[in-house]
């Protein structure tokens, strides 16, 4: 998605060889116009596979899972790190350890809210190690229902996730695939949309 | 807005006098076209006001925020609630007490994103006791920021921070603002956009 890419290229900050920081239009300040963008692009490549929820993870996520689901008509929902004393319901839940905060949150779905009737695309800001997408699957096996695929922002095709997703024969739609870092310099994989 | 009360009226759960459960569009289930209707909403009764961004805090604030972003042609920022690896720059913060969690959070903005040249619009999901509106308060004082005004989704009107914020001079809009919700039943407030 080149509008992404040329975003991710202005204001995305290299911090490490494996660190992009997009902290100006994704993970702290949001940019509702490129939201949409990439909820419209969401919908498009996703728009006969028959879904009928999105779900992604808090709080990253929430954002472009949102606009896809306006797109697509769709209710969102954005699994838990912590547990709400509101959310008191039956649970679906997975245990996800993040590389960048280094420790485990345990993620949680009401199972009010995706039943084996559903056909679920995930949603999720990046994807590197694959943890947080691995969690959401693992909801949506518990849950019985059909996957649709997972969509993600911007993976890092460097580590090793989106290999091992793809492996498993899970359908993963990346708007920006990231080859390399090295050099403080964002290099983008030249095959964008793998299918 | 009656749409937001008839959804409240149709799906909302109370949990007790004082705890309203709306986890099936706005806590944990998002209804991206009621978003939508919200952020419509706010960019209606804010559209003269001048802002330049709106502030919220992360989850459940980020929906209405975005669609009201997106109407506004506005950044969104999100205060995060727990100090992210790549979040390294000069930060804005405010201590949060959290009745429904029983804990105290430490919210905290990048410099980055807020300056003295802004015009600061607050949305948040709910206004109970007020403290997490107070804390965002705190970070656009802190940032020497304008601001337009607070944009609620739902205001416990039995409680206190509407009132100890709107007496301390602020716009609050609270899009729906129930007075009791005693005996199992959601009653909300005659009137409902108090200027």
């Amino acid at each position: 998605m080149e509008l992404l890419k040329q975003k991710i290229r202005d204001e995305g900050k290299v911090l490490s060889d494996t660190v992009l920081k997009v902290d100006s239009f994704l993970n702290h300040q949001i940019d509702p116009k490129l939201m949409q963008a990439i909820g419209e692009e969401y919908a498009a490549r996703f728009r006969d596979s028959g879904i009928t929820k999105i779900l992604t993870l808090e709080s990253s996520g929430i954002a472009p899972a949102t606009m896809a689901g306006l797109t697509l008509g769709v209710p969102v929902i954005f699994a838990r790190k912590r547990k709400s004393l509101t959310l008191i319901n039956e649970l679906y839940s997975a245990q996800v350890y993040s590389f960048t905060k280094k420790e485990t949150n345990k993620i949680s779905v009401s199972k009010d809210y995706i039943s084996a009737n559903d056909v679920v695309l995930i949603i999720d800001d990046f994807l590197a190690n694959g943890q947080a997408v691995s969690g959401l699957l693992d909801i949506v096996e518990q849950a019985n229902a059909m996957l649709a695929g997972v969509g993600i922002v911007i993976e890092k095709g460097f580590q090793e996730g989106g290999k091992q997703i793809r492996e498993r024969g899970v359908r993963v739609e990346s708007l920006a695939i990231i080859s390399s870092l090295e050099n403080g310099e964002v290099t983008f994989a030249k095959e964008a949309v793998p299918k």
